[in-house]
């Protein structure tokens, strides 16, 4: 594995996997379709900010980005929930001492392009877009910006970390027994922004991840560090509320102001970036294998891209570059790596897709719901007095290592435990004998 | 609708399609990338014969096919199972005078390219590949044959029927919020032929579907006008008994000997055509919605290719012809009718897509398991007991005109009533009364 290697894209997956395999001594072309976000003052193409948790962490930490990521986290310790009259109350994480981070996309994605080409053996090379990714011959062909020819370089192996509409993956689904699927959901979002107080300071707690679930819509809200948060409204594109129904100003300030009054208060530009922002779609992408041969490997958004409702389209992506360099000690030639890494990894890009769009139920309705509220106290209280039987699963997805499927899998088992203790009656509250038999029963 | 329209492929459903819009008075272009059937001995791109039953025969009735289609069918009245041993048994399709015909793919497209061109409306363009479909203004880039220059040809609406990997859908694939996905089975097929007798005749009972279940894999054969059989084998690409443990000459014909010893007597070229004929994947592509705005929709397998173990491809794509002909009178502007055409029609495609996935477990496996071959038994005999309550799944699917999805919803109920009364012991055999009282319990 000693010849040239070329990713494509130089978005957070991109930009950390250059790193690196050059830190593993590999020289490493790099072609990204946007200018350097570093020069250009562009807009990201997507979410201003992330939740960064502990796969992502690792992975930062393996690269040697550990300190620059404190600098630019401001953790979250749970969700701060906003009810319709205005109450609030907060439900942890986890355990103490156990968060999530918002983290700013640019920020993050600057530092990994400046750790890049710190290594000396990554060349960066932007307003250069692929056009084409020959599967056979790991060529690609993208346009020189300096000549806005288009040429055809060949590598040993090329990366795809292109994201949700990546290229190198058109490429591959007109493969024989490529498996494919692309799924929206009938909920789009819109970015909007709470900008600080006159004094500076954050207009809502900032140690937190403000929701207002209103059953089939929400609003959330991450902190930035020039003391804005940016919101996210996620809703249907059609039918009774829906973003179809809200185009005069009229309608949208009656809307903010009937579900999200307090919000609504602190965002001085609602109208403006109602108008001036883009309302998105949300996709999920499955794909299976995630190679083609010893040429082509898919990461990130490219592999699996994800719906944001469990904050870990970001660290699964990271943890793709983890896990595959795990894998590159053990498998001497790129064809063993790549079919390893893709046939033990897929299943986990299946399986945190499924949990984020499960997550988007829980989070805009559930929150709500006090059966829901009920089963997920009781899951943190099990998980508080037996901690080494009982991880809640939301727990295993952010605070632990273990594969997705695997947490996902637990966490179907532990649903079932949670209905059935709920019906005998038992909640957080119960006597902790009474709830420790229980579970054991069921365990 | 006055103006010109053009269907991109001249396969079975294009065809069909063209006769039918120049019947009601369009002009229409045909592009079709391969030369014309009926003049170049090419190979078909797939299965020689298929299966064709009420729902492809209404819709050939329609645009006046009947004769000739009754010409080149062959009725197979049930099917012939061979086991191991190479006993036999006949399992009906459905009630007296019920059945499916074996037809030649090559001959019916055929025909219905002379009836579409003794339309007068159809101009049909062979070796005339598509390139690019702009779905926003109906305009294809296709290569004149004549001059091999791609030239781009501006029409009213397209129609894609380009198949399974249709160019179209392709382009549709990239809009926003188009679902879409395309999943191999594990199993390839290849097929092979048997030779008819010295003195011309069929060297099996020409008037079944023959199947060699085998668990795992199968063997089929149909029948052809010209004393030959069709065989299609069935198998696993990879595993302890697959495609690709099958190379050497000796392998091959020890794998015929051991589990089709009947089928294989009868095989005079088979280690032949066992190298030079393909072994081809079975893919299941599933989109919504089938249309873009009012300038482009989809039909036949280009929305909806299936695998073909319901014997329903065709039919499947016929019946799109038909159904889109009858929405054709109520919506005037071609926006209405494709929104409200894939709006009710997308649904059945799923389901049959389904039906057939399921269907290759049926076939190949539990034809030979005693506790399907009852339940199936008592299906048919309450079929007959009670006719106007209870239409087995197979019939509803092969002999009835209800949308596949309300056969796929009333099979589901009718598989769980199945259940139940075969674990209350009653049978096929039980007395009519006791039969019918049961049933009546759940319906």
């Amino acid at each position: 594995m000693e010849k040239k290697v070329c990713v494509v894209g130089a978005g957070l997956v991109g930009a950390m996997l250059a790193t690196r395999l050059a830190q593993r001594g590999m020289q490493v072309d790099v072609y990204e379709r946007r200018p350097d976000l570093r020069k250009a003052n562009i807009k990201a193409g997507r979410s201003i900010n992330l939740a960064l948790s502990d796969r992502g962490i690792r992975a930062l930490e393996m690269v040697g980005a550990s300190q620059r990521m404190r600098e630019l986290s401001i953790p979250m310790h749970g969700r701060f929930l906003h009810d319709m009259d205005g109450h609030t109350s907060i439900m942890p994480y986890g355990r103490e001492g156990q968060y999530i981070n918002s983290i700013s996309r640019g920020m993050l994605n600057a530092h990994l392009l400046d750790m890049a080409e710190q290594t000396g053996g990554v060349s960066l090379h932007f307003n250069s877009p692929c056009a084409d990714v020959d599967l056979e011959t790991a060529t690609i062909t993208v346009q020189d910006p300096a000549t806005s020819q288009w040429v055809e370089r060949p590598y040993e192996v090329i990366f795809g970390t292109d994201g949700a509409f990546s290229v190198a993956r058109a490429k591959m689904l007109r493969t024989d027994r490529f498996n494919y699927s692309q799924q929206y959901i009938s909920s789009g979002y819109k970015e909007l922004s709470m900008p600080p107080l006159p004094d500076g300071r954050w207009a809502l707690d900032k140690n937190h991840l403000h929701i207002w679930p209103r059953k089939r819509f929400m609003l959330i809200a991450l902190p930035n560090l020039d003391g804005s948060f940016t919101c996210t409204l996620f809703l249907p594109f059609e039918g009774e509320v829906s973003f179809e129904q809200l185009v005069a100003d009229e309608q949208v300030l009656a809307f903010f102001g009937q579900y999200f009054g307090d919000a609504k208060e602190k965002m001085d530009n609602l109208l403006h970036e109602w108008h001036s922002n883009a309302t998105s779609s949300l996709v999920t992408v499955k794909t299976t294998p995630w190679h083609h041969k010893d040429k082509v490997l898919l990461l990130g958004d490219a592999a699996h891209a994800i719906v944001p409702f469990y904050g870990q389209g970001m660290n699964a992506g990271f943890e793709d570059v983890r896990i595959l360099d795990g894998f590159m000690d053990k498998y001497p030639s790129w064809g063993a790596l790549f079919a390893a890494y893709s046939q033990q990894r897929v299943a986990d890009g299946h399986a945190i897709a499924d949990l984020a769009v499960n997550n988007y139920t829980e989070m805009r309705d559930l929150v709500a719901d006090p059966h829901f509220v009920k089963k997920r106290a009781l899951s943190v209280r099990i998980g508080e007095l037996m901690p080494q039987r009982w991880i809640p699963l939301y727990a295993m997805v952010t605070f632990s290592h273990m594969p997705y499927s695997e947490a996902l899998r637990l966490g179907e088992k532990q649903d079932q435990i949670l209905e059935q203790l709920v019906r005998q009656g038992i909640d957080s509250n119960s006597e902790p004998s009474d709830i420790a038999k229980a579970v054991l029963r069921y365990l």
